[in-house]
């Protein structure tokens, strides 16, 4: 594998040459980080880092520690999982701050940045963690840093048009993060595919512990999911909905899961890996729809059908994608954000045309800025009367927001496959060093893995002493 | 165990249907969740999401996370200790929404939600899981559903009762919620008295990586406590002194826990399950006085002598009771909840009794309500001229308030113990699957475990092979 | 160990007995907590618990749950680094409030506490836990809580000179506590010297499990260590800085360790340990500097340079401490504290002398108190006339400013190797049950593990059972 040593620390470094360089050049404070922007009337008690600190740091640990113990579930691939979910996380984060700040912060030649843009570069992060779910064990870092570096400016873009351009509401990112990084992913996995992991691999399941442990991440994730669902809404009543909605999302989508994964089973068993990523289909189908009035039967709904979905999905799909389209799907990222991705958008496509403008009174302007009426529209001028504060829109009807929201889905899923699978050819360049077949879902050509040392010890050891040993450590 | 997959997948989703048809019925937003409730006056920044959802998210840690993987201890039913925590976590949450939701919330035929009746939901929720402790192991996912499904309409009447009528003080639900629920549960496990379990089963019991997980659910629920006790104490110096005498009381307890574990083995090595139950007795027991002026002294002391009751109680009272009551508590609930439950039920009386009014000064009112003289009193006139947000109370003196206190342990009690009752009787209906005995704390019923699969891995590999993953794995 | 049977227990019991009497006789409640302090203007939204609870929480975790699991890393030792970890926590902050108190907070022979007292008693009970470090399995009970009851108050003595006295400015403790703790450790251990453990001890290492176990410990630790270093900052623009100079720091260095790993092993293999701990050297590298305007391409930097030091420490530092200058460091708190701290110490220094007042603008007197004119200097007038909520300061330059914090370093240092060389030397009094070498890193001297109960249970099971039993445990 020294492979890995002149290729891995060589491409960080450069990378990280190159982000120093980028860094000092572009980036500065935002008016909220910067102490020459405080004048002598600022109430340091309104500083913007009050209100999103806390739900940041609930993000923060869905990202690091949530996604990176879910990634830890292989049983012999449980270091590879949990640091190099940390390895692209801390990357990402770092260049979507530059990637974004030239998008949306960009002023005067200068990124300004607060915790706010922290916050935002996490979304780009979970993007990438649910496209390399695809290919989880069967790439090396090398492989999964280039991806990172590719998927990030390329999910910016598109979420850069979507919101901008399109102007959609999409407050959880059903259509933004997890349909594009779905089919971004499965481009990837798809151009990446082995024949010779065909009849599977011996390493690829779970043992006791790494289950146990993966368990903890879905636990993790299911707990702060509401969290980032709400921080993009609008605050208030909206963030309060999102909160709401995703709660009970995910609550219908925990019990269904319970249900359908036995059922599914001859034996009536449940299979612990549909726990720990069915349960969490709930939080991705509400998320376009989160801080609309969908209603909390609506949110429990589409609970029930993500998981149902999801956890077919793993059972049949999965599989027969594998099989018949070539679609080595490791994590199964199609059953957990590319479907329930789906349901999400269309929920959110459903709710505006269903929920009547009445049921939002004068939260209506809040929740869909686009709806307000034109510049110079006569109608501004009475809601203005109404809401001083209202700003100007897009004088959409429900049915034109309906629309770019369908437009929105075939623009992010156009770029996610094209982005893929251009990422996917760039991957399978010689020199990023892919492990062969054998040394996929292993720590062993990557990391020190303590057995090995173990063994060497049972050497310098007496047998009676071995034999202690390994009294004492059967169980651990 | 076809038996599980005929009846648990139609048993959850008999539930969900009707979830769904009464959220459909009766479920709407409340004020701070409905976007017609908005007006333009309403300052978005004082949404009450904003107030509680911080300590929202601590106690959704503890719910699902740190209970979650303490009830994971079992060395071979981790799955079922951590995903029927769950499991029976989402469904309690739902059924209490509306249960709740029409003792509480009920108006003009509809049930007014947003995130505080989750806050309150994951009450009934706690009181659930505590009870399931109980019986860990021992039942089939059916009879906990049904055990929940009648726990929460229990314990909210009980509750209201106790808070609407008695009107007592127990912010940190050492009367409510405690004692509750363990006495259910001990009514429960009673019924289900097994004999075959008498002389102890070869799988009760943990292993090295269980214990430690179920170390890190002990350490994540100590940390999380005093949101736990504080969040539903009256704002301001209540909630405060709620957090400081929880901390306090915890710490003292967890010190003196080592002290006792050690002193109680005749080797002086100290039980872990000790550590991971008595150390937050100390929460328990300053639940009921957690906002009163108990003084920092108070708590302290208060800690210490629930460690050492909890501690004992593992180490004698459990056994006695297994062998002589035949009642088997699995998790030991008697020892961290009950006693400490009574010790802070008791608490609660005696500083009622013994602070005196002075030391609350103005604080007196906003700590216990009940106290403000009754609507017409001349007293109350006065009293307002000082405190003009004052609303006239109940005009109790502190030795009514301590008699009402106490008529609430009784109260409780009965209610727990006739409840629990009933529930086991229940639970024994033969369709409900219970499992064998030596079917108990065995994940292997409800699960597939992926031993099994390695198993039959084993014979499709060839020997060197077989050696070869078993030398790696041994540590694993 | 009937050594530990008589001594651990009762040392616990006397020292809380201690505690109890000292707190009833000084600690009562601080204006935030008391209810005899609030009037009836007192608006309860504004008490300081809701100023700090979410991030004292945060800090709690840090605390309790990432120390806790990164000290449980080692094989046969991980209730003992967890659950000790846990006593000497709880022992510490308690100890903590009372020193503290006594120090800062003592008025008319009173301590008045609230959560802010319980806030900095964490950072005394950070220090020991860092110097725990150190010695980590190689000492007793017994002496960790009397290292404990010896470092908080010399801790807190240099943290009064270093902070009352010269006025340095580190909000993230990079002084203060990480160089302190570790000096202070690191003679203790030199002290304590064993020769026995010259050629390493066989269960001086991890295993896959508690590998992972630690990894997730290092997650949390480098999810809240903004927090850390921004609770005590300047409130506004100063924590905004201290947080996302924090967050950048350590991805740049987390980014870096893997590259440095891989870079410094013959095979190219990362050696997790070195995650574990060098992806929180920027934390500790940028603490001093964290709300200073040390630009983020500064903060990137400094967390390269912490990561590249602490890696290489890692490496060949440690070993040669051990084998030429007799310094064990168990848990190689040089590399992660040590060095860092000076990194960050000196960044302090350094972005004092280069960073322009202009970059400041009206910030700058509240990130360096000091800074503002001297009482009645004609200066201070006119700055008050700008900024009326002025307080006069002790009118230092930069230049000076930059004096004392190099002078604080060689306080810090002295007193640290002073105290820790002392109390290294009282451990080592006979009875305080230090552990003989083959004890060393084995949890089996002070606790009930559970292979010692499944050995029994084999005499009592039939053989096919116990095999039976063997097979299905093989993989847990």
């Amino acid at each position: 594998m020294s492979a890995i040593r002149c290729r891995l620390p060589f491409l960080v470094i450069f990378l990280e040459g190159i982000l120093l360089v980028l860094i000092a050049l572009f980036v500065t404070y935002d008016e909220h980080s910067d102490a020459a922007a405080q004048s002598n009337e600022t109430d340091h008690k309104h500083n913007q880092l009050y209100a999103i600190f806390p739900v940041f740091q609930d993000v923060q640990v869905m990202i690091f520690v949530g996604f990176g113990l879910l990634m830890g579930f292989l049983k012999k691939y449980g270091y590879g999982g949990i640091a190099f979910n940390f390895l692209i996380a801390v990357f990402s984060v770092q260049w979507a701050l530059l990637v974004q700040g030239w998008f949306y912060h960009f002023h005067h030649g200068h990124i300004h940045i607060g915790v706010y843009n922290l916050l935002t570069a996490e979304t780009a992060c979970a993007t990438v963690m649910i496209s390399f779910g695809a290919v989880l064990g069967k790439t090396s870092p090398v492989q999964i840093l280039i991806l990172s570096l590719l998927e990030v400016p390329i999910f910016t873009a598109t979420e850069w048009i979507i919101m901008e351009l399109l102007k959609i509401k999409d407050v959880g990112g059903s259509i933004t993060i997890h349909l594009f990084a779905c089919y971004f992913g499965l481009s990837v996995t798809t151009v990446l595919y082995r024949p010779g992991l065909k009849g599977g691999h011996k390493d690829e399941g779970a043992d006791y512990n790494s289950d146990k442990l993966a368990m903890l991440g879905t636990l993790l994730l299911w707990v702060f999911w509401p969290s980032f669902n709400s921080v993009f809404a609008s605050s208030g009543h909206g963030q309060h909905r999102a909160v709401l909605h995703t709660y009970i999302g995910l609550s219908s989508c925990t019990l269904t899961t319970f249900a359908i994964s036995s059922l599914l089973d001859k034996r009536g068993k449940i299979n612990i890996a549909h726990i720990q990523n069915a349960a969490l289909a709930g939080g991705v189908a509400v998320g376009s729809a989160a801080d609309m009035m969908v209603t909390p039967a609506g949110a429990f709904t589409l609970g029930c059908i993500a998981s149902v979905l999801c956890t077919v999905g793993f059972k049949y799909l999965t599989p027969f994608l594998a099989k018949r389209l070539k679609i080595q799907d490791v994590c199964g990222i199609n059953n957990l954000h590319g479907i329930p991705g789906f349901v999400g958008a269309i929920a959110g496509i459903v709710t505006i045309l269903l929920a009547a403008d009445e049921s939002y009174g004068h939260g209506l302007y809040d929740t869909f800025p686009e709806r307000v009426p034109k510049e110079g529209d006569r109608k501004l001028a009475e809601l203005v009367r109404l809401l001083p504060q209202l700003k100007p829109g897009g004088g959409r009807s429900a049915w034109d927001q309906a629309q770019y929201q369908a437009a929105a889905i075939g623009v992010c899923l156009g770029i996610a496959v094209l982005g893929g699978t251009v990422t996917g050819f760039i991957l399978k360049l010689p020199f990023l060093a892919q492990p062969k077949d054998e040394y996929c879902f292993n720590d062993d050509p990557y990391f020190e893995v303590p057995e090995v040392e173990e063994k060497e010890e049972f050497e310098f050891t007496n047998k009676s002493n071995a034999n202690n040993n390994q009294r004492l450590k059967l169980p651990v």
